[in-house]
Parts: C-alpha cells; structure tokens; sequence
C-alpha cells in the first residue's frame, strides 16, 4: 500500500481539498505504531466520523484523514487501529435485541417484514459505515480492496480482525457487482502503468521482460481484462489468448518470441493460456466465469472464423498428489512392466529405483528413454488425478478443474511434455491439460458437475484413464 | 422507462449476446398485463436466477431477460410482476429464527458477532439478490433507479409493494455512495443528449429553449453535475452557477439572454441559482451537500478572485403559509399603518381590500404604489417566515432553507422583486434569498443549526424581522 | 468571424502566453478602420514577422497579435491590411528575375532542375509565408479558412486583393489535402456546439428545429462529416443518410419526425438525402467525392444488409431554365393535347393559359386536375433538363448533376410530387431525383462521363425522355 | 519501414477498402528488385494517378496501392522506383517556358501577378502531386517522412534522387508547420507504443531499460513531445526536463533511480537534461526552439514556484576539437606549470607525457591528482572551445551552443564532471555546461546573436576563458 500512499499525496483535488477550503483541520499526527494513548484520539475521530459532526462533507474529509493516517502506521500501528474497529464499532446490542423482541412480537405479516429491514439495518456494524465513508479517499475503493487482503493476512495471528474483514467483505461484493465491471482490451497502445501491473500479476506463467509481455500482446494474440470504474488503472483479473489454428498443446510454443504471428481472421481457435487474479483482496468474489465468457463472446464477434475456445491449463496439483500416493508404494498405481521399464530408465535397482526416482531427479525429459518410459503411466495417472482425486466432497482435488469444470468446459486433452520450464515440470511432470468451452453443451456440463459432480471428459482422457 | 426499453434493445454486446452464444433460449413472451397464468412462469424463471441455473452467467441473462420483459409489460402487469418479488421472495423465515436463536444462544462474544453476520445474511431476502442480477441488462443501474421510482408510486395505492421499495432503497444507497459519483462540468461543448435532460430535469426556473439553455452555459456561467459510472449519460443532480460582481438580487437578470458577457476572471462572486435532482428513483439518497462543496472547491482552484459563494434561492412556501395565516386574520402580522396603506393600494375598501386582496390580483408588480404599500410588510413577514414557522420539530417550514441551513449556510439577504416570474409572484409574492456560504462557518453554522436548531440569519434579516 | 474573437480571447495557452513568459510586447491598438497613419505600423510588424526579429517563435507570437488586431478591425480596416499584403508583400522580383535567367541559361539538366527549385521558391511570395503564420493564433486554420471567404467577397470589388486570395488558396490546398481529413458520425451525442453548426450549414433542407434535427440522427438516420484535426469543432462538408427499404421517393416522408423507426440491420437502402459543404473560404477546394464513397465503405461495413446506395437530390434549375425556355414559346415543349389539358386545369383561357400560369400560381399541387395535367409533361421536361441542358461545353447545366454525374453515379429515377416544400416547389416544380451509385460501375460511369460527357441514365429516364 | 508495412497490412479501413467497394483492382505483384520491364507498369499506375483515372478516389487508391508496393520492393527495387519519380515526373517544361515567356512580356503589374502564380503552379512538378497522394495510405505522412529518410541516403550515391528528396522536403515543410503541431506530455500512464520510441529515439543520455525511462517520467520529472495530428504515435521531437532545487551540476545524479523524489511544488528550476529529434525525415524542418518555449511556458503555468529555466548540456565537439588544437601541440595551450603537472600525473615523461596522455587513457577520472592537475586547463580550453572556435561564418563549431544561443539562450555554467559517462568522457572530458534561458533577455540574447554573432557568456565563463 505504499504506492497508494504515494498516489493519494500526488492527488491534487478531493475532499481535504473541500474540507480545507472549509477551514477544518487536516492532519492527524500519530505515531507510526499508534501508541495507547493515541488510540482515543483516534476512536474520537471515528465517532465524529459516524455522527457526522459539521456535516456529511466534513465527516467524509475526516475519513479521508483517518485512511491517510492509516496508511502512515506501521504494521502494529495498523493492527491496534483495525483492533478500535473490531471492538467498538460494532452493532447496538441493545438496538439489535429490541428489534429481534419487535420481530418475534409482531403479528402480522407487513409489520414482521418491517421489523426484518429494521433488524438488518440495526445489525450493520457501525464499523460497516465507517469503512465505506473511507470512499472519499482519492483511491478509496483500492484502500479497500488492499485494506481486505491485510486483514485477511492479520486476522491469522489475531482472530479478532476476521470480525472486520467480513463486514469489509461485505461492502466490497455489493460494491463489485459484476453488472459494475468493465471488460478492455489490453495491447501494446495501453499506458506502460497498467502493463506493468499485468506483468507484475501474471500468476501462471511469469513474464520475464517488457519484450515478454509485448509479444503476449502481438497482433495474433489478445489480453482482456476486468477494470472497476473507480479503480481504472487495476485490472482485476485478466485472460491471455492467443489465436491459433488447432488447439495448441505446448505453452513454450505460445510464449516464444520469434515465432511468426498469424493473421488473426485465419485463427479457428482461440486457446485461453493465462487467467490470473489480481486483487488479493478481492478473494472469495469471484469474476472468472464471467471473464471468460464475454471474452468469448467478444472474441466470436470480432473474429467470426473462431471456432473452437479452449484453454491450455496447467494442472498444478498433480506432482504433489502423486507424490503422496507413490508414499504408500507404486503397486497400485504401476504395471509390472511399466514399473521394470522405469526402473532401467532411472538407472537405479531396487526399491529407490523407478518413478519417483525419475521424477525426483527432474532430468529425464532430456533423456529420449526415460521419456518414453514415462510418457504412458504419467499420462494415465494424471488421467486420474484430475477425474478421481478429490477433495472432502464431490470437488476435484485439482482447483483450475474445479474452475473450469464449474464453468461448464469439459476435459479435453492432455498433452505431453505440455510445459518443460522448471514449474511446469515440478507442478505436474511437464503436461498441460486443454479445457474445452463448447458454446452448446456449457449449460448442460455446468448442471451436470454442479448436481451430480460429474465430470465431462473428452474419450482420449477417458482411455487414458484405463491405460 | 420507454427510452430505456428502446435503448436496450439497440444495444448490440451484452449478456445476452454472451448467453445467446451458450445457447440459452431468450425469449420471454408474456402478454402485456401478465395474466395469473404466465406468473408461475415469472416465478420458475426468478427461481432459476436465485439458484443460478446453468451457472452464474447463464442468471444473469435470465435476469436480464427478465428485465426485458418487465419493461415490456402495462402497468397492471408490472405490478403483478412486482406483486410476485414482495410475496414470494423474501427471507427464509426458518433460516432467519434459527439464527436469532444462534444469536440469543451463543455465550462468548466473538460467537455472538459471528452469528450477528449470519443473521444479517439471512435478513437479506432473495429479492435483493435478484433486484441486484438485474443489473446484468445493458443500463442495468438506470433500470433500477426508474424501478423504484415507479415503485414508490405504486406502494401509494398498493401498500404491500412497499418492501420491495425499501429493500431497493438499501441497494441503490450502497451502490450510489458518494464516493463512486463523479464531478463534470457541463458546457455548450457536451452532448446534445445529456443536455437535452438538464433542460428537462431542471426544477427551478424552467429552460425555454435551447438558446436558453445555451445562456446558462457561457462564458460567465458555469453548470456542475454529479453523475455515477454506470449511468454516464444520465445527470444526477446539477447546479446552475452564475459568476458576476456582488451578490446577485434578481434572477431575470442572470437569465437574460441578452445581458453582456463577464470575464470570469473578473468576478468576485459565484451564485447558485438553481439546483435540481434530476432522479426521482434516488428520492431520499442525498448529494446535494456534497455537490455544492465539490462546485465551490473546485470555482476557487480555477478561478481564485472569486470570494463569495452564495445562492439566489426560492423562497417556495411563502405565499402557502402566509395565505393560511392570513386566513386567520392580519390583525397580528400588519400594523395599522399599514393595513390603511394597502387597502388603499388594493382599491377595494372593508373585509376584501387590503394584502389579501392585493396578493390574488397578481398584478400588484406592474403598480408602483402598491409595490411601495406591500414591500415593508411582505419583506417582515417572509423574514418571519423564514426564520420562525416551523414543521412538527424544529426544522423549518421551508424546505429550501432546511437545505441550505442544514449544509452550513447563513441567511444572508431578502431580495425584493427578485423573480417576477409567474412562478415567483405564486411562490413568494416575488422576493428570493441569498443564502451564504462562508466557507469557514460551515461547520459550526452546520452544527448549531443541528444541535439547537439554530438559524444563522445576516443583520438584514433580523432587522428586516423586527420591522 | 465575429465568434472566432470570442474564442481566441478565451484561450487560455497560446503563442501569446509563450511570447509573454519572454517578455514581448503584447497589444497592437490599431484604430478599427486602421487610418493610414497605423498603416507603417502594420507594415513594420509585417516585416518584423518575415524576418523573425527575437526568433522564430516571436515572430509567430508577433503574427498572432496581428491576426488578433486584424480580427477588431472593420471592413474599411481590414481591406487597408489586405491591400498591405497584396502590395507590399510580393515576391522579390529581382530575384525571380536572377532565377529565371540562372534556369534559362543552364546548361545540363541537372542545374535546370535545381534552378526550377530556386525559381519556384523565389515565386513563393512574401505574403504566403505570413499568411502560414498566422497558423499561430489558437484557431489559425479556422482563421485562415474565414479570412479566404471574406477574401472573395472583398476582391469582388477591389480586384488587387484576388492575389491575395489566389495565394491563401494554394496554402489552403496543402493544408486540406484529404489525407488529413477525418471521417466522423455525428449523433446526438455529439457535443451540442457541433450539432449547431450542423443546422446553421445545412443548405439543402433547412433544419428548422432541435427536435428536426435530433431526427436526422434518429436510430435509422446517420450523418457523417469530415473534420480537419487543427478544426475539430468545424465540420467541412456532411451528408445526411437515411436506412430505408427500397428508393426513397420522397424527401418531406423522410423528414417526417413522427415517422416510425426502422431497425437499420433490417434497412436494404441509403439514401443520400442532403451534402452541404459548410466552409465558405473553402470553396473550389473538394472533398465532396471522397466524403461520399468513404461514407459508403462505412456503412457497407456496419450494415452489411445495405444493398443499394442511392441519393435523393433535388433539381435545383429545372425551374429556372424551364421558365427561360417557356419565354421562347411552348410550341417545341408540349403536345397539343396536353397544351389543351393544361389550359383546361389553369382555368385560364388564351396566352395566359396553360404551364405557365399554372407554376406561376404554385397552387396546382393541392389539385388532382392540375397534377394530373402537369405530371406527364413535367416529368418528361425534366429529364430533358437533366440529359440535355448544358453550359457552354459538355457540362450539365445542373449543378447536382454535375456533381454526382463526375462522381460515377447514373441518374435514376426522377419523382413526381418529391418535394412539395416552398423551395421544392419554386425550384423543381416539386420533382426530385435519385443518383443510383452502382459500386461496380462507378469508374466505368465516370470515365465516360468524364471523357465523352456521356450521361449515364437508367431506362426510366430514358422513356421519360421520349415521352 | 517494415514495420510501417505491418501497419498498413493490419489496418482494416482504408481507401483500399472503399475502393475495393468501388471494384478496383488492388494488388500490383511487383518483383522486389523491380525488374525494368516492370517499370512501365510503374510508370503507367503513376500516370493513371495524375489523371484521376475513374475519378479521384479511384487515383488516391492507386496511389495507395503504389505506395504499398513500394514498401514491399528491396533498396535496388525502391531506387528504380524514386528514379522513376526522378525522370520522368518533373515539370511540363513547355509550359514552364511559355509561363516565363507570359510573364516576362506582361506590361501591366497585375497581368504580371498573375503570370507569376501561373509559372509557380507550373513549377511544381507532376512528382510532387504524386507524394502527396501516397497520404493516402493509412500511415501516409509517416510514410512520406521516411521515404525521405530513405531518399536522403540514397541520393548520396545517386545524386539524381537528389531532386525528389528536395520536393518532398518541400511537400513536409508546408504539412509539419509548427501551427499544427500539438505537444504533449508523456508519462508512464502514455501507451506503452510511444513510450517504448521514446526509448528508441533518444540521443543524449541512451535509455537504457524500462526503469531507467520509468524513473525519467517520474514525479519529479517531466517529458514532452511535439506530436503532428496525422502521426498520433510518433514523437517528432522531445525534450526530458528535471525539477531540481538549484541549477544541476550532474547528469548522473539525475539518472540516478534511486535518488529520492522531489515535490514539484518546491523546486525552483527546470533542467533540460535531453533534447532528442526522432525522426530522421524530417532533417532541416526545425521545430526545436518551439518545444523549448512552449515548454517553460506550460511548465510556468502548472508550477508558479520554478524561477530558473536552464538546460544540462553536452558538449559534443570538445575533445575532437582540442585533439586536433594538440596535434599542433599544446604550448599555446597550456601554462609551463599546468604542463609539469600534467606530466607528473599522467606518469609518463617526455613529448608522451601530459594533457594528451591523460585523456587518451581515460582513467584519470578516478584518480585524484589526474583531476586536480586537468581541472583548471580542461575548464579554460572548454569555455574558448565554446566561444571562439568557429565554423566557416561567425557560427560556434558547437552545434549544441549553435542551437541555444539562436534560441536565445546564454552560456551559463562549465560543470566540471558532470557527465562522467563513457560517452562523456570521450566527448568532452566529462564536462557539462548550462545554457541559461531568461525569459526576459532571450529576444535580446537571440538579436545579438543572430545579428553580429555576439555569444552571450556568464561571469563565469568568462573568466574560466581568461584562466
């Protein structure tokens, strides 16, 4: 948060403008750990805050003092300030109980429904109040939005915060509506600012250099993302397609630099290689599915001639999982002959020889046999991973499945030796997965998964299922 | 909402386009009054959105679908629909008394806030989730705001339609915070479009014609108005300013169309002479306070000779409480002298003569001896007026002075013949008032004005009181 | 020119604002008829500019003020500052001489070359080169456009200031190349101040109303413009579009505000229904040609389902000339039955009798005897009109013709009762007509048209002609 | 260019397109070294553009259609192609004869006006009619540009193309006037596209990754651009400027990423630390003098706090100048004690020994006595470089003190290390100097200067010049 500091004092016109302009006072020296003594400073002006105190304008300049404050404090300073918060600005419990015996006691219908709205009313925290007044901060909806994802990491250690990050949760999902969002393209011609941020955010396949990014933005490539109005420099999560012929199954050949660009109108397929969120404090509101459809739907208009929209996924559990199943014995999972085959390309006997060893050692996508040992019992193991590992409940272990799963794609092919950077092959032994969004069938996949938790898999990952 | 109807249909990239490429069917033909027949179809399709049928996308063209059709539908359908959301979508009464009772139950506090958050959750009825889907229709947020206008009309006669109101209410506050609206200044340079509804909003003195409207916006004239992201195109409330030299006293003079033009970097003051709300779906969520601080922040950064900041105001309620006092004889409000005076000017003797008499002609401005015989006494009683007829409380009668009063303004000077207009003679027998913005009393007049209900009024004021 | 002061005064940052940072004087009080006595003045500042006395960007700011003097002058002045540049500011004759004798006596081809360089530099008179500085002045373009229109009109009188506009007219011809144009739709959200230029320049069909021409932007209706970047507020020439179904026959059904709207996907027709060029200092310089094909190529990309790209023009001599032919005696123009007809209709017996009593009178169109009597011969005089009036030379005597002829379109269809305003009346005896641009034979039709003066007609017209 | 030709290829509305509407051919299938016998197709497309063949949209996309062909030709290709241009496209001669003859046998004055601006329109070859419709493609005026750059070199070895880069110069200098040139400033919020030439084209201090030019777009910096309205993403010029407390002394430290920001508010000077011409075509069209004034003008606007407006410069030509002043030997150069103590410092005895020795090692830099003994003759023989070595003419060998001191600007300050740069180094032994604009004497200054050649110096440089 110490660019929006920075942001917020290059910031020449807002409500301490309009505040000053009315003579009220304006700065709030607290020290940077915010002693205890100061705290009753701060609790006053939190009261004058919610009550008002020479109007509505002057209580939101006051706000935007106290977010500045806030953004001076250091961490223990932030913890005691957000503690005020927690404590004192909660609901009326008195209020509340009078409402809940007005409830109970009403007799008919229309009054009940009244006392309802009363209720909710008196059951919004004052600290509910005091968060949106902090609004009037020139980046206000980022001082949020950053505010969440700070409490959400203090509130490990001190639970007494989880009180105030839902409250604040609550403001930012009636606040991030997806009606609100707006969907832009992202090029070469967009401010190096923004940019940058997409390079700093990009959460699945780091970009390496501006020559990096400015290649995921060349002319058979596109990048959207989702923007808030009232944060237009902060995408909030962004796709990277690229336009291809046929669905691509090696993300090195999408990111390579000098490869030649395609005439985006002979494109037939559109292969979604990167969704990233970029808000940390925005987790747990979820825009996903919606990017990924108007992007489609986006693409379909611009560029009729698309006809198939996919991803090329990676599929980040694997290596972990199998790794824990190997630890109970490959017996299951290999055949004898598989298992021999392994142990030759491993160049190890015996016990410490074969799979894990191969893959502990990380060199054999190098070596032609160890691939060719490899390639068919990870293959179908994945197969496995991916339909069978599941977490408590009916929901697959793998969380990019359960999200594209839940949006209504369908597994479609798994591809060898589909990512060999050094992530790619410690995630998932070098295979990427390629999601299917058929236009005709999401609906239909969508209930399925949701209802029965089935699962909808192409017949090549069916029978690599059964080896 | 005919306008609106015909711009979502002309809309081309919406989340109907997005589902249409799913495959969702689109469609919604209800007949225009929604007979009892095709409800149950409205309340599959509201189920459908609430339970997100198809995944969240697929709710959202449902909504919008659904919000197509509403707008499709007479009046005696709407209410039908509208009937369907406050009976049938409420809260989960069960879910609701099991939470009072985790509430009433819980010992230990951070169980009781936590319990708090479930019980505000499920005080949230379903309809508000759907009021908020709807928000997937192309001007999703206009629709709404049109929708609770029409609401607040219907609850009149159909009382039970108040709930739905009220729950939109609490939407539209949280969506509409101050925070998210933004400042624009409006010139001969913006749209015809956005112009053309500031002549038709405008509340106060009413636009001829486009000349008109084009004089309002000159050199020497400025016109601010707020509006939110989502409804760019429609002007939340606006001010009209006026920059001249001195206080202005008469507003046909700054509407003439004919008057010189003034540098504005020659004037000293800025008046406001007229402010209007232009949404009457947003009735009771107020920006009035902050966008006359924003304007007047924003005139002194541009313009820093300006020194005053005043309005030249309506005085509505006048003439409606003075002819009801007067109905009760004007034995207490004039002093003999004066009484002699105006019957004489009325040339009418006994009962009917006099004030009264003077006041129903109407064409007392065109006389100069009755202008003379009525200027002291209606210039007190207004004074009184103003400044001692109250509501039930404290508040005062007029409702434009409650406005400026409670934002921090004086009363600063009664302004004899100040709008000859028709309206103004009806209103206030033709005086206006400047109220004044002294930027640094707002707060304390604010508070005073608050606390003890105290009026700040000029010296003229009081003296003008005394008679 | 009297708005363009207005503007420049209110220009807040220009060469003046530089000019002052460095100290230059800044006013040139010239008395508004500029006695001969300023006139020295006028010619020292001239002089000044040319030789970029304190650099090149005084000499500009030095242009500026004198462009804003010329500006306060009255016509009495601004013809004596005219007469300055065409007298004083010439070319060096001397070396124009020493240039043309150098050309003359080269020798090889290569120093002939060079010297025709130097020659044409050396013509470059003085004048051009103030002229183009006056590029300095906020709106310079705009400036120089307006000073050529009141450059015709003053040479009328004073034939010394033709050279002047002659050279002002090669400057304009670089400047207005049509590389340079944009192409923009104007709509009704269009700025206001643009949307007024557009009813002031319109000269076909006078716009009489905001509603009228918030009708002409209608859903169904478009207006496309051209601009020059340095005049972004100033169109330069506009068509008016309607979407239609099938060849639009009548212009006042077209211009009808209470007309239903028609979904322009559904629109197989655009009818060009009014180009006005709106520059007057722009004259003999043509963007007609472009603006028409450029607006085709727009909408058969936006409308894909447009078919048939037509006018509907009006036949601005037809009267004219009719009227002159008339006085030569109607023998060679009538049959005798319709002779006898037209008689019979004007209730007039003798001379006085027939076609030309009944145009002089106007009132025919409202009876069906009359209209029936005059249909056939009129239709058939005005194709005649059309294919065989001419000037001297091969060019049609009808401008519109003319215009759309050397474009590539072929005459059409003509159409009784087309346009029964006033103007339509008086001018083409209520008949319009349609240019049909055929994309493939618009090359076609203009060569001929171009070479041989061949007038492209459909077979309507032809029988038409016969009669 | 090619990537000019990338540009072109992917824009998608163009007079390609219109008249592909229109049924033009469009593609002319050129080899890329033009073989002769396709010159004549060349030269038949060239004529058929001349005479508006199938009207004059039709030759605009001919010409289009050229100019893309001529971007797909190899450097043997486009030579054939210019020299086409060259020999056959000049002027009419016969008419240019019969012109001069006209002209020299008018008798009256206004005949001989007359003649004189028909011979100049005879002057212009058909050639120049030609570049100005390749402003038909897409990027036509960028285009054009380099197209000279391209003619500029080529016409080094074939003098011929020497006339065709002549009248383009011609052509540019009417179209870049400084009236339509738009400045911009440019900050890490501009696109990407344009920050990234910015990066390209700068010459003084070479950017030397994104951060670099991030921290030179910082908050305490400031970076403008001349921009022509038809080349909305291409730099023509640009100028990098520091706001410092005090006049800078040191380019590194403003390089320096790490130094801390400065608020803009609290500095009193503006450097100009960079000044870089970005487009090779545009040679000899100067704009430099106007970015400079009109950027003290707008940064006096913004920040009423800067009092001192002065440039860091290099000083290119020193080291070259004083290398070959030594080859004549240094006794006129140096005093008996600074040669011993340079001796001592450079280590070496003898003729090999001293100044020469010192700078041809480069490492003196980092060794203190070496400094301490160059410091006192470097600065001396630095300020005579400046003020007394001249070009043939009055003229500063330095082309960097030729450009500000005809700007206006005075010499101001020698800064003894203030680029120690490799490219510092080597230029001018590590000395920077500032040149000085006071608002109030450039006129002054640039007079003198211009005038008798009178160099303007501080007190300072002077008395480093006497020693």
């Amino acid at each position: 948060m110490a660019d929006l500091l920075e942001k917020i004092k290059s910031w020449s016109f807002n409500w301490r403008t309009i505040a000053q302009a009315g003579g009220s006072e304006d700065a709030l020296n607290l020290s940077p750990d915010l002693p205890v003594h100061q705290c009753q400073q701060v609790r006053k002006q939190l009261n004058a805050c919610l009550q008002s105190q020479g109007g509505e304008v002057s209580a939101r300049q006051r706000a935007a003092t106290l977010g500045q404050a806030y953004l001076e404090l250091n961490t223990e300073g932030r913890k005691r300030f957000l503690k005020i918060l927690a404590e004192d600005f909660g609901t009326d419990r008195q209020a509340v109980d009078q409402s809940i015996s007005n409830f109970q006691n009403a007799t008919d219908e229309e009054a009940k429904r009244g006392f309802e709205i009363e209720l909710r009313r008196n059951l919004e925290p004052a600290r509910m109040t005091l968060l949106r007044q902090f609004n009037a901060l020139p980046q206000g909806v980022k001082f949020l939005v950053d505010l969440r994802a700070e409490l959400m990491q203090m509130a490990r250690e001190e639970s007494s915060l989880k009180i105030v990050e839902r409250d604040l949760k609550d403001v930012l999902i009636s606040w991030f509506d997806v009606g609100f969002l707006e969907l832009r393209r992202l090029t070469w011609d967009s401010p190096a600012s923004v940019l940058e941020k997409i390079a700093e955010y990009e959460a699945v396949h780091s970009i390496q250099s501006w020559s990096d990014l400015k290649n995921r933005l060349a002319r058979d490539r596109r990048l959207f993302a989702f923007f808030h109005p009232r944060m237009p420099d902060e995408p909030l999560i962004f796709v990277e397609v690229a336009l291809v012929n046929g669905m691509a199954d090696n993300v090195q050949d999408l990111l390579d630099e000098n490869a030649p660009l395609l005439d985006p109108d002979a494109a037939d397929t559109a292969i979604f290689y990167s969704i990233s969120n970029a808000q940390a404090g925005l987790a747990g509101i979820s825009f996903g599915n919606f990017l990924i459809k108007k992007v489609v739907a986006s693409l379909k208009k611009d560029l009729p001639n698309l006809k198939t929209f996919a991803t090329l996924s990676p599929i980040p559990g694997f290596r972990k999982w199998l790794d824990e199943t190997l630890a109970e014995g490959d017996s299951a999972l290999l055949q004898t002959s598989e298992r021999e085959a392994l142990k030759l390309a491993s160049g190890q006997k015996g016990a410490k020889g074969g799979l894990k060893a191969l893959l502990d050692d990380g060199r054999w996508v190098n070596k032609p046999e160890a691939c060719e040992a490899l390639k068919a019992p990870l293959m179908r193991l994945a197969a496995r991973y991916l339909t069978e590992a599941k977490r408590k409940g009916a929901r697959p272990l793998d969380p990019v499945a359960h999200f594209h799963l839940s949006n209504g794609a369908r597994m479609e092919r798994l591809n060898w030796l589909g990512d060999v950077s050094q992530k790619g092959m410690k995630q998932s032994a070098g295979m990427m997965i390629n999601y299917l969004y058929k236009l005709s069938d999401i609906e239909k996949n969508h209930e399925a998964y949701r209802g029965d938790g089935q699962i909808i898999v192409s017949s090549q990952i069916k029978s690599l299922k059964k080896g």
